[in-house]
């Protein structure tokens, strides 16, 4: 299936970085003057990016979503990086954060981690093939694109890939509040990071959390004690540096 | 609705505090004899709250959450807060760090945003009784309980509110990426903050950010350049100190 993105912000963000990556562009009929919507089409006619004019009914089964702002585009996928080549990259780098994610299965947090990855220059994103949720266009669009912009890796077995990590020199961080925790607060990433965040209920699985270098936690001072599983990541990813 | 907080933490912080305002208390069946639970369960026998212990999937789809820790609890509703009472609290603090909310529209960034000001100790809530999303039981339940432990103070008009906090003493803050504007990571928050978050498309607005002392911005490095507003509203809070 060709992969769909929706939103201004998701569309001029891809006019501007990969413009060839637009297949073509659906815009709702109804708001082709619209200050904003006109600009795009003018910068896509001067591209030469195929435009459909389309009903608001028919735009909704296209995305499968009421929020595409009147513009979706589909897109020309993106090829999955491989672990080999990402390693290849890696060793280039000076800096390198990867994030893991295990057992993140909400669309609407998975979109959201990816557009603060993207916001703080994560490098690649571990997505599980068996437990996390796939990047429907529903991710897309809450990442804001973000998802068609990130490096995302999907691999079968996260233990193992952590591994292999490990050898590359990645230093592992696992999310988890624990007595050996280290405060997020008082610690800087190591230089190459794979970080692993969990999911909310549940956290990090133990068989990743034993295979860490470092855990952290959040430190908090409310009665609540949770974050959001997003707002968390958006911490963690907030320091980056 | 009436409205429901959950996790073990939440439930026995309003046992200890507010033991009043425990209406009906959910526990996991499975998890009766489990230690923390049934120190919570004798506690709510003595107080004479009534308990109902449920399956998994009905505390799941009562909370709409993973993250119940297995407890949740219908609360009475908590009378707002005013500003007269809140000043006089807060000459007698030494640090104290307030949130204004400018046009939070949406109910889920609303909610979010509560549960992680619950989490990081904003000692107070200031919403917009004109422009801002009212605290609804959706917002409520997205913030995990947040609500009911914050102190929430709706005003009439946020620039006229902005002057009383600067009397009292407040340093106000708001985001905004400007020239002027200072790089989170190199900021230190002042003992007595009004931090003004605006909403996700247009920010604060200009009336509001011409009373602030100082402008505060997220440094990013990607191309969306553009964090979820709750995501960055955490990210802010992490670092009151």
């Amino acid at each position: 299936m060709t992969p769909l993105i929706m939103g201004l912000h998701a569309i001029t963000e891809m006019l501007n970085s990969h413009p060839k990556r637009l297949l073509k562009v659906f815009i709702l009929d109804s708001q082709k003057r619209d200050k904003r919507k006109s600009r795009v089409i003018t910068q896509l006619r001067e591209k030469r990016i195929e435009i459909e004019f389309i009903s608001k009914d028919r735009l909704s089964r296209l995305t499968g979503s009421d929020s595409h702002q009147g513009i979706a585009a589909y897109i020309k996928k993106r090829e999955e990086a491989t672990l080999e080549s990402f390693f290849k990259e890696a060793k280039r780098m000076k800096k390198c954060f990867v994030l893991m994610l295990d057992e993140i299965t909400d669309p609407h947090n998975l979109g959201a981690i990816l557009r603060s990855s993207e916001c703080f220059g994560v490098s690649a994103i571990i997505l599980s093939q068996g437990n996390a949720a796939p990047i429907t266009p529903t991710v897309s669009k809450v990442s804001c694109g973000a998802s068609e912009f990130l490096k995302t890796i999907s691999v079968k077995n996260l233990p193992h890939t952590l591994e292999l990590f490990k050898k590359e020199g990645f230093k592992i961080i696992g999310s988890n509040v624990s007595k050996e925790a280290s405060d997020l607060n008082s610690f800087s990433y190591p230089e190459k990071t794979l970080f692993i965040l969990g999911s909310e209920g549940k956290g990090v699985r133990s068989q990743l959390l034993k295979k860490c270098d470092h855990h952290l936690y959040i430190p908090m001072k409310g009665k609540i004690d949770s974050l959001n599983v997003s707002n968390a990541a958006a911490v963690f990813l907030s320091r980056i540096n």
